[in-house]
């Protein structure tokens, strides 16, 4: 028995010939699978200092990469033939906390361990998934550089909640996973930060740069500097791209949301000046919260932010 | 290589050992499988006299199924074991409406004939599914009953504006499938219709409850007595759910909202009463309208009815 | 040069041949007019003690009209003869309140001496609107009953705060316009009133009937008392709806809402009871806010509220 | 100096100087104050299942007690001598939910070592809160008798998620804090529970009301009597409202909403029935998500359950 | 009888005795009657690919024109007296969608047959729209230029949907209505097309400016230049604005949203530039879905893109 | 008795050893306090043309400062220290609007009296708070320069509505408080004033800098030029910061948004300009309408104005 216009495992929507969505060059992972690109979903966040539902973007930001295509304009290439593995998200703990970012490490390490895929993005969940997953690269690939593009330095203490998406960058420095020097910091924003953690910054060495240095340097010359300046001793870059880095009215869906920040356009730019460069092995999108998003184009535009990362770097 | 957390295949939320959602009972259809119920979505709503996004329902309805689960309480039995299959949504034309009524049609038709169910569920759309779906299961089963729950007729004229939403029931009448008296309309609403159409029913012989007579004589012994009524000289007895039968409250999601209909205790009373007869082998679900919705209330409402309807029967 | 498928002048929606909206049956008056029903807008509340864009309901009140047809099937009758005049809405003053319900009293007295219907209805606004509106009537037409739909008494004093949207029943006694005897409140909930206004009513006269008694009598049984004792000594009566007398789930756009109210079935019998009585001659419809309304469903009902009024009365 | 119009310390807001807002008869809790009525906030929720934001409940229940009055008209009573003392909010920890359960049990158990108030509410939070919070009050008061609103059990195995807002009964059940037999469930749902945790209740002896019985018996009646079954045995009874007992329509506030639930009179006019009783000392309300409201009608609806407790318990 | 403040056949808005509102200077068309600028409502929508409800646009756009005024500080000039004629919308059949382009095309002809006005403005409805639109201006005028603002090429293949909002410019070159070197196009984005369409407009001498192309060339300056070339040699100029072809933060209620696009001052801007052109006679306005937007902004930018066509071509 | 984790008066929120937030730094005024910032909220908006929930702006923009800190990584400093008094919000009048602006004045002037803090804030309410606070600034101050941020003159005749929103620069100029040169308007928009404004504005010497002008010029040069030209003949500086100045996108919770404005940082950019010159010694920030929010963006950005003006001026 055929159906016409059934396909009971399929999906029933429209489809052009010559248009290739960006999830349907989605591949579910099996064992023995190769491709440039994995992603996996880190849907945790009950360790936020706010309430926040940012477990629920993995979900959002895979959905909306439905509604974007393929082919690039800018470059004039059809990057159909780019496949994606998609691991699936890691299963949490409902109660336990610790047991979910152990959890987090473990299965990031678990996809590294595979051997199948270039270059990784990771979806979050809150910024608190980016200490065990940096430490899972660490722990695969050696030193790492990152890139983090964030409104807030995310240094603070650990005595006053444990680790929270507040900590990761402080965890992974006082764990020796990374150098203060390893670390560049774009975006930060006034009144948004506490002076003993710019303090902390400084004595550790983190590469910082505000909103005003946005408006003075731009957001691309800054990012193309500091990636050709870590490449040069660390063994890869990891991007770690906190959505609150943009201004308010261009991601209303994160939690932290503030006025004066990036705009989608200086987001893009940068990313993808940053993704072109060889030794950017790996991303994370965190912070992007779809209760509060408003026709959910925070998730669009860090679907477009994953676009920038997987077809830049595949040239 | 193997996974402790990660699952790519597979959907990583809470499962509690002990519970079954009713979305786990789902099969994707395959050909030889068989089941108490078949599932089919008929995403159908660019004939509605009104822009409506009906057509949107297939998908909000199935994902409120993973919210509730197979135990009755009631009966205090666990349908886990009642499977049903999902033959996926119908794909429609984007342009030639007339073609989407002909694949509606012919894709009911289709799972109709692959014997496999004893039972069926069709999930709109609008209104106007139900004409090419009533229309397959007459040339499958014979003389139908149809027991319809509305705040409407459904029996406009098709001169003004063809085949919508606001005519199924005229088209099943006009071209033989359906005799009138074998109609039964509960719930129709004051300074809702037109006179034509009461006139019409009339006329036909359907058989008409307005809210006044839901007051007093209750939604349930109307459709209990009817449904035996029925059942003495039709094959068999298909149920047609507008939502917009219900209370604006309890259904924000419908197109056409109004106030002084049903509340949710009575549809769902109402419909498991009617469900509980054996000669009772289908239902439709239409006008809901998700980006209406208040909290996908009406979806969740939807997804009841199918609950008591799936449960009812296999008692 | 004419158009087949442009009206300039009109409305490009679908039309049925069989169907008349209420809206249809609308009159723009001009001097000279007569029908059976004068409509009139009121849209001030910048008097309410909260905050209250309930001025702008006669507009999303006379477009929920749009929505509803003519025929009553439950008395079998098409209304579509009974032509409503709509003399629009006042001009009210931005900033000088007292000036605002001169004009509205004036207005409301211009619309009656006219002498072109049997009945009105006022669309508010806030409950205000009462006060000059009823005002206007007793010139006209003398001793006046009036049953108010409220879940409050809006007896407050006039010290506090000038004349609010919870003062119109004090001043209309207190200005000898109506005695404490002719007024008769329906749905008065607890812990939503002061003792002082309830020992005011008492001591006043006023007939009131909370939401107990409604358990316990019914609204309608409640309602067609009334109006039957109201009949024997007052010269005309005037209902006043204030739709927070319904639950908040039915009626989410009134700035007042609360839990334990009327549902929607409760308020239209309750109208449609009183509506039917040859002395009853005017009805106001205040505390709807749009701005706080979800899928307008509170304009809906009352939209529903007028044609139970406008068409009980004219069989 | 001295201002006329303005009061830093104070509130601008309007008053008529004959009604009394709820809040305004709060105090501050200080050392050696005594009052009928102590009130705390749980504002715990990162052990739900699914994610909630149900922590911010407390304050948005607060705050719609600013919007009722201290007037019963039914029993014609101002309560406005009634003072209730508030505790404030329990710090909780952002990343260990242990130490947040130990330090709900540990506040509630200080709060009732004030002896300063006959009777107490506290306002979730999640479920999960009624473990340590009855915990707390069998400590100091011995056997202890429940009467839960819910449509779910909360009979959940331990194992798979650890404590979340599945469990609390069970945890109270098997920690010996409270027997089957002294918990009564009202308005259990079907399709919301699972057979394991119905046959759990049977065989500890809890009774269990579902939606049907409570419309063969009504939901006044069962309590009632329910109430008066416990309280020939128990030292004290505590009173467990989860909002999602009430139907969608009127609490869409919650996470886990449905159709076919209680309508906000029956749960109101149950609560009342219970808190007459002297031997009724306690209540939580919980599982009221503020982010997933409408216009806070669930905040509103348990702000009545509230002043249900308050006032019925101190005629 | 005179009223004081009440209108019956006006409005009773606030009026500034200096201030003429842009709604206010529109008059309703009739035969014999001439202007500056004629406009007409396409309101179709059902041809689009996903579901859209813009064919709400035209009322939410002209409603929008009572927000802002006829004066501009930039001219120190008041365009009081530029009269624009409205022809109202066109009415479109609900299922017919072959008929509704037909009726579309018809229009528009009848509409410049009445040879009344200078320029014209066509608001959308869909992209479907400027097919039938563009068509009759060809038959009208003769050759004819485009420019298109869009995020997308509109240059879909006809067979795998019919005509639908992803085809018309394909429909308009196929059918030697356009040349490919007439059209230009602004604001493509990345991951929004396919590589087949792309090749199609090379291959056809479209002019394609990318969103890169914006940030080195600037769209003021894109569009000037391009106006220029294309008024040497076509017969009028027509401007097709889809809104998509702004940011998602700027124009929120497009079905198709995505990040980096162009900003609102950069459309306005360049829409002023083509519109101070004489050849530039028409323009239309689609893509606007009033139930996706937020406070209407999408319809508010299309308000002001209206009136920078209005009045920079009349000074 | 004393509470480990409950404290009666505070706040249950999560507290960070080195952050301190603005909120923080908040000290209720009493009698003899002193401090750099004084801040008064003045809640009245029933005076505006249209309807306007921006009286809630004072508690939504106070609360808005628990989500920002103190330190300032631009300038490196922590301004902990720089305490501001807080005099709560003026008492407005329900119906006498002519007693509210009576008490915005008095009440402004007397917070002068105190002669407690060298700078102010004024949270409005609409722009009609703009004319008793800048008189009460007058009276004691003496010649005042005012820069005011806005899309539209404020310069309306007060024949046609009293004194609205649209008038409190008119009123400043004709009661003889505000040279028209003392004057200057940055941001305004065109087709959003009339003629007869602009011209008067011209005709007193105002300075007016419109959209036009800012694109060529840049907002922050604008301003640090005129703040200089006014500062060498004026006794102080009054920064009047109507919200609506912003683009809709980055402002939509006004209730006269537009596309086309500025974008926040070119807002808080220039408003830090301005506050960093001695003679600025006050600010209102007004048209923030909470109820059109979304996600209170608005009131957020009205925050980061607060502390651009806070701690810009304190260096
Ligand atoms: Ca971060
Ligand atoms: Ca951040
Ligand atoms: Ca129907
Ligand atoms: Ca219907
Ligand atoms: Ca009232
Ligand atoms: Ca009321
Ligand atoms: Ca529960
Ligand atoms: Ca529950
Ligand atoms: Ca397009
Ligand atoms: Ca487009
Ligand atoms: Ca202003
Ligand atoms: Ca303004």
């Amino acid at each position: 028995m055929s159906f016409q216009f059934l396909n009971p495992k399929g999906d029933a929507r429209f489809k052009d010939r010559h248009t290739t969505k960006v999830d349907e060059t989605r591949l579910v992972y099996e064992e023995g699978m190769e491709a440039d690109i994995g992603v996996i979903g880190l849907p945790s966040s009950k360790s936020s200092i706010s309430l926040s539902l940012a477990a629920e973007a993995p979900k959002t930001i895979r959905a909306a990469l439905r509604s974007f295509s393929t082919y690039s304009g800018e470059k004039n290439h059809d990057f159909a033939d780019v496949r994606w593995l998609d691991f699936g998200d890691v299963e949490v703990h409902p109660t336990d906390l610790k047991q979910t970012l152990q959890r987090l490490n473990q299965s990031v390490s678990e996809m590294l361990d595979t051997n199948s895929c270039n270059r990784y993005i990771m979806l979050g969940g809150d910024h608190g998934v980016s200490f065990p997953s940096i430490s899972a690269f660490h722990k695969k690939y050696g030193r790492i550089g990152v890139i983090q593009w964030d409104a807030h330095h995310d240094l603070r203490n650990l005595e006053d909640g444990g680790r929270t998406n507040g900590t990761p960058f402080r965890s992974l420095i006082e764990s020796g996973v990374l150098l203060g020097k390893d670390l560049v910091q774009v975006g930060i924003r006034d009144y948004s930060n506490a002076k003993a953690y710019s303090d902390y910054a400084k004595e550790k060495g983190v590469k910082v740069y505000s909103m005003g240095d946005v408006d003075l340097l731009g957001a691309n010359s800054i990012v193309s500097d500091e990636v050709k300046r870590l490449s040069e001793h660390v063994d890869m870059i990891y991007l770690s791209v906190d959505m609150d880095a943009v201004d308010q009215a261009f991601a209303p869906g994160c939690p932290a949301v503030g006025p004066g920040g990036l705009t989608s356009r200086e987001l893009l730019g940068s990313v993808a000046q940053a993704a072109a460069h060889p030794k950017v092995k790996a991303m994370d999108i965190v912070e992007v919260d779809p209760s509060k998003d408003v026709r959910d184009i925070t998730s669009r535009l860090a679907a477009h932010v994953m676009m920038r990362f997987m077809y830049e770097g595949s040239r």
